[in-house]
């Protein structure tokens, strides 16, 4: 029995964003090029933020459209509010993936809001997703950040992140994307949120965004897949991090994570060997950004036989 | 309910082992006093090998002596055979540390032996340790390296380990420990391997030792904690490897670990922030060796509360 889990690259935008130096255009649609080819089948492929506010992001539109002629890929986009929805919707993205962040701090130092204004936000998002044509409207997840800890309030309570989370899908959410935004989650914790969010929020798409900021990122997804969540976001080389969270240093790295699930027998449909050489490209356009993972340094375990091999066989 | 959890430190021998330059015996006595004083009840300290084999443990009379000085503290050391039983028994070691690889290939290059070989060798140092005096008589542990998968051989058939560990309990084994020597398992190759093992050997403890070569380590450690394993291996840092294995570097970071653990709601009795102060040891007397670790580089979650704390609120 094949369980398929969906995997996104988030490291154009959660890995991009805190970096100082710009990654030219043609470098980022080279790498989305390539991870697409490694089978990578959706990739948050930047932000529609003001350039003034995140310069790496300038390129959005550029990058948007690129992304959009590779056949197959699901193309998204974070946004921050409206003003952000609406570009996407113009640019013909496949996926907004809204954000805000269960602590109130934090959400106030992200966006200047109270978490119950960015509902309120989200849902006049929603409006204007559901004012468009049918085949103009982008598929639209409600993203909880801070969900297992934050970086000014420490533990977040498991019923501020429920609370949310239904606010989210009753305002239309079609996924949630629960995020581990500063990397201080356990498994233990893992199990609690996620089962206490599934309980509330019924069947919708809970995807799962971890950080490796202490070592215990691909522990909570294994966590994570207890609870039956097959949706994680993670980036090549574990580049990432959160402007607005210290210390916060590093996505799981989708090498990786991609070895760890096709191990344990389920379907990514990615190639690893192909995946590993995805690195090369933001290696040489960033030579200066700090680049992690185990997989490639040490190399696939000996007469490794991939899922796919196995599946052929 | 506490579940209290049983951490042994390897990187006096399994992260020192491989390392080119020595560390000063005043230099590991200071370590070994400090981590114990941090609350790690059990320390592998040395191994009983011949110096010109790995010079690194020239200095495993002073430093076996040393560590025996302090209160508490459970003493153990490596032996490869039989002549290295008799030194621990000689020097009053409280705990000998066995280890034979279930790969052939791998024992064969490792200790120039085929597995059976080994567990007659295993046989004999029981049978030395049963004719001592009572009250001299060491913990013996029976230790199963490459159990998850060998550098020459792959995958390892899980029927080889049950084998393996049944008769090294049946010889005499007071304790066993599962290594995943080089990196390759996955949580759920975890879960298989220790059931089985268990089925077959019943009650005796079962330790695990895994290295963190491809970013699985913590993982795993969550997997085999649900089969419901309590004794660890770890190394400060991450130090460590084996020489005989191409690729397998790290042992998995015991800071972390004990992060992961202590957030859990498990109970280690270590002092996480004392862990971390441990480092500046090994950063001392080895300013060459590459160290590992998230806790220490990113701290504690903001407004962290220890296990300790919380069993004194």
């Amino acid at each position: 029995m094949r369980q398929k889990i969906t995997l996104r690259e988030v490291g154009l935008r959660d890995g991009l964003q805190i970096h100082s130096s710009f990654m030219p255009t043609a470098d980022k649609l080279g790498w989305i090029a390539a991870e697409a080819a490694a089978g990578m089948g959706e990739i948050e492929v930047t932000s529609y933020v003001p350039p003034k506010l995140i310069p790496q992001f300038a390129d959005a539109q550029e990058v948007t459209l690129g992304a959009l002629n590779i056949p197959g890929l699901v193309v998204a986009a974070l946004i921050p509010n409206l003003r952000g929805a609406q570009r996407g919707i113009e640019l013909g993205v496949h996926k907004l993936n809204f954000v805000m962040s269960v602590s109130e701090t934090h959400n106030m130092k992200n966006v200047r809001r109270m978490p119950a204004e960015s509902v309120n936000d989200f849902r006049a998002i929603v409006e204007l997703i559901r004012s468009q044509p049918e085949g103009k409207r982008p598929i639209i997840v409600g993203g909880l950040s801070t969900a297992l800890g934050c970086s000014y309030e420490g533990r977040v309570a498991v019923s501020h992140v429920v609370k949310y989370a239904r606010q989210l899908v009753e305002a239309g959410a079609d996924e949630l994307v629960v995020a581990d935004t500063v990397g201080y989650a356990d498994p233990n914790q893992v199990r609690e949120v996620f089962n206490a969010v599934r309980a509330e929020v019924g069947p919708v798409i809970i995807g799962a965004h971890f950080h490796d900021t202490r070592g215990t990122g691909l522990a909570n997804v294994s966590a994570a897949l207890d609870c039956g969540i097959t949706h994680f976001d993670a980036s090549l080389a574990g580049l990432g991090g959160c402007p607005f969270a210290p210390g916060a240093s590093g996505n799981i790295v989708m090498e990786d994570l991609c070895f760890m699930l096709d191990s344990m027998g389920l379907e990514t449909g990615v190639d690893i060997e192909k995946l590993i050489e995805v690195r090369q490209h933001i290696a040489r356009a960033l030579p200066d950004i700090a680049m992690h993972g185990g997989i490639a340094r040490a190399g696939l375990p000996h007469n490794y036989v991939s899922f796919a091999q196995r599946s052929a066989a």
